[in-house]
């Protein structure tokens, strides 16, 4: 006895061969999609390959599960989901309490919206970090998602947002209204993060006969329609050149203007310790003859430690770029504060 | 005409109804599956249900391109390819040549290890960072791996490493391998990243009939034989509840036993500044008494800015943590360069 969940992939026809076996062979199937947007000929699809009768049931019944697993206990049971079948943590939960009621349970994975969007980006599939979902609700506070986009931009990896479609509610979050929320993050941030300039890749409907790709700045599709849900969006981070061509190519977009959007993020180090040591080294010219010559290993070592600032920072060693510099700024301002010397920071 | 790219996903009837159909359609079908670990019986199982003669073509034929693409000018040809067909980096330059001729292209999507991986694992999809590849070669260089794990870990995220298999040579990269070159990094590193203590997924042969799932510490898994190829190993990050209760049902492991591996790992800021501060904090009670009082202000202000320090820490920035706690340093210092006061530190 055995509980199958079959992904039925993207589209109509996304079912593996090896999931219409599962489905052949199972006493009962039931199909839950409402918790993942889905092609409306999908249960005429499923029910011809099959030959059998499919249940459709609904996300109470899942989340519930007694029934599902009353029957699990005893004759094969499939549940069949659009995608893949333990992306929703509702899925994986049962599968939890199967396994632990003794049920074996068995998975046919399917082709999960992400993994097909980053495939069919022309971006390098291992160059994306994490994924977010964007849903209605978090539109309203997009700072969370700004905050993993500058992540992901500092370390050069691609991002990429699901943007939420409630099937049942039929409705979702559209491209334009997810740029506006990143935008007015950065009003409120100012960490340079994102603009109006920032290359943006919208993926519509992938995986299905209608899919559309189309490229622009936050600028271009704040502004514009996209045409039926579901939509992603893809952030690239650092682009290597064969990525670059691959845009110009899939998105029809001119190569000059396709450009990463790693370049422009800087770290935190590197916009404060050129300011810091900018300063401390003017403070240090100016105070220099003007003191006892007691003071010259001071003046020295702060020399030294904002050298040391500089090349830490070039080696990526910001935490000690910072130490150094602060150092620095310390060693001057202690005469200042002992009343050696008047300071004009 | 169309050059459409079929993934053939994971095991030998991986394949989706929809890229049956497109090989049926087709007038040539080339088989690609030399840079993908596959299933034995993939051609027969392909050629049964197309009912077609298929060619099997070796990765340099793909990546020379030029009979494939002078057929695709003429006729309507597929390039089924084991996973995702835009996984491997070669097969999207071909899609972007083919692009530039003016055929039209198509992808039809396949579960790639990487993302049944992550579902079949029982961690929550999202909350995967970005995934490595460990080839052979790379074995003896885990520090790039090293750090991404660290990064990962840091930000609470689950790390996906993808052993190399190599299916030409019928060599690859064992998770015993994987794990001592992840203890060797961290020997030279020193940054408490992993120890024998990690907890570590390992996931064979996702997706077909005899995939394995194991859990167990770097200690342990250094010394297991895991059967026939290929390997994923999941290092998780923060889990959640649920995930602990997936871990424990999927991979039979006793819940006190699951834990992540984040909670160990901390960032350089963390382990330096309280070092650094109660080490400037004990030179500066040293100090206290012996001075002349214009130096009162000195010492004030180092004690305000060791406190920032601890404050900024606390908040996460640590950039600023660094800088203070320098700064508090520095100001002591100049004392003793001046020869004001011996500093013993």
């Amino acid at each position: 006895l055995t509980l199958t969940f079959v992904g039925l992939g993207l589209g109509a026809k996304g079912v593996s061969l090896e999931g219409v076996e599962a489905m052949r062979s199972a006493k009962t199937i039931y199909l839950e999609y409402y918790t993942t947007p889905h092609d409306p000929s999908l249960l005429g699809e499923i029910q011809k390959a099959t030959g059998k009768e499919v249940t459709v049931v609904d996300r109470e019944f899942v989340e519930d599960g007694k029934e599902l697993l009353r029957r699990a206990v005893a004759e094969d049971v499939v549940l069949a989901v659009p995608g893949d079948p333990m992306v929703a943590t509702t899925h994986n939960d049962l599968r939890v309490r199967a396994t632990e009621l003794g049920v074996a349970t068995k998975l046919v994975h399917g082709v999960t919206a992400a993994a097909a969007v980053a495939s069919a980006s022309g971006l390098h599939y291992y160059k994306f970090g994490r994924t977010v979902t964007v849903t209605r609700e978090g539109l309203g506070k997009m700072d969370q998602v700004y905050c993993m986009l500058h992540e992901n931009l500092l370390l050069g990896a691609h991002t990429l947002l699901l943007l939420e479609y409630d099937v049942e509610g039929r409705e979702g979050v559209a491209p334009a209204a997810a740029v506006e929320g990143l935008l007015r993050s950065e009003r409120n941030f100012k960490r340079g993060v994102v603009s109006d300039q920032t290359l943006v890749l919208v993926i519509c409907r992938v995986g299905r006969g209608d899919a559309k790709l189309e490229a622009g700045s936050f600028g271009e599709v704040s502004g514009r329609d996209y045409g039926a849900p579901p939509y992603s969006l893809v952030i690239p981070g650092r682009l290597h050149f064969t990525e670059v061509e691959a845009i110009s190519a899939i998105f029809r977009m001119p190569s000059p203007k396709v450009h990463g959007n790693s370049e422009a993020v800087k770290r935190t180090a590197e916009t404060l310790v050129p300011k810091y040591v900018a300063k401390t080294r003017k403070a240090l010219e100016s105070v220099k003859g003007k003191m006892d010559p007691r003071y010259g290993p001071v003046l020295e070592n702060a020399e030294l430690y904002l050298r040391d600032a500089e090349e830490h920072l070039m080696k990526g060693d910001d935490g000690l770029a910072m130490l150094s510099v602060g150092y620095a700024e310390g060693l001057l301002d202690s005469l200042s504060f002992a009343g050696v010397v008047k300071i004009d920071w």
